[in-house]
């Protein structure tokens, strides 16, 4: 079994943003050299997501007015009692999924006609991490 | 290390439907020969979901009411400008998520008493495709 | 390639409850023996999470809020008329997840700076289990 790690960074300009990461992603299963295996693609910070779905600007914008209606920035939160001001960005997260999991078959992602790998940013303008982990021979 | 990898096809009758494919991802991980592994089982289409529950008609119909009060099939998307009817769609596949993962222990999906794969299908009427990927020994 | 299984039981005081397992989980990963692979933890249940996010008493009261807003326990579920009460958890369940999946590298969970594993109960007062399935090398 070969096994393989890399981490993706990232800053965004602004407090929330959606990055397709489809190439750096494919970049580390060819690094990897697993032919048969599985990528977990998974964001390292709690306030951050990494979800799949169509790279279509429109459907960001979707998205981002779902999670601010769901769980709206300037809402009160508990959380931000100890200082913080991310209370939202912790539950926007958990409605997108902290990670993913990728089938690699014959060294490719096996994705479906639209599948694209997204970072979903929440509480950004700071350095953060997905960690990319290949398993499979 | 052993993988397996199939595709099973679905075309609703209905926009939105819940079927159980627990019968088919066990003949596939029977098919695969693996006693002890991991399976992969996640929509290839980013308007569908794989997710576990009960197989309960009406918990499904309140997964359906819950769905479309989230994201009424209805509102406007800036999707939709696109010419697409199925900005809904995506949201709710974000809800109910894109696959699961199940342990395969001595031959046999590890699940707990009432576990149950289903297909979300929430864009349907069209051939769409869940893939099942196994690895292990 | 090396697999182990555990189960974790659970019996909460309270009907809805927030447990940090992730002691629980590094335990088994040592047990596993597995220096390289994947660690799944998922309920067995189907009106429970297990998902990863920080440790903070505010940030447990702002999800549990939060879930009690999206799918209220005094709600009427077509669930319940089967005899149950628990239709709310089957929709907090699905909003909070089923499962995680955690990389393991030198023999460790592979973590960022605040990640932790929960157990996310919504229908407590009795007997649960969470399993744990290491694979890799």
């Amino acid at each position: 079994m070969k096994s393989y790690r890399e981490e993706l960074w990232f800053e965004t300009k602004t407090r929330r943003a959606y990055l397709n990461i489809t190439p750096l992603v494919e970049a580390a299963v060819k690094k990897s050299g697993v032919k048969e295996g599985l990528v977990l693609v998974n964001a390292m910070h709690i306030t951050a997501s990494v979800y799949i779905n169509d790279d279509e600007p429109g459907l960001l914008k979707d998205y981002d007015d779902f999670l601010d209606r769901m769980a709206p920035q300037q809402a009160t939160y508990r959380h931000n009692e100890t200082g913080e001001d991310n209370g939202d960005a912790h539950i926007k997260r958990q409605l997108m999924g902290r990670e993913v999991l990728v089938a690699i078959t014959a060294g490719r992602l096996d994705f479906g006609p639209w599948e694209q790998i997204f970072y979903g940013e929440f509480d950004g303008r700071r350095r953060k991490r997905v960690l990319v982990k290949v398993i499979g021979e």
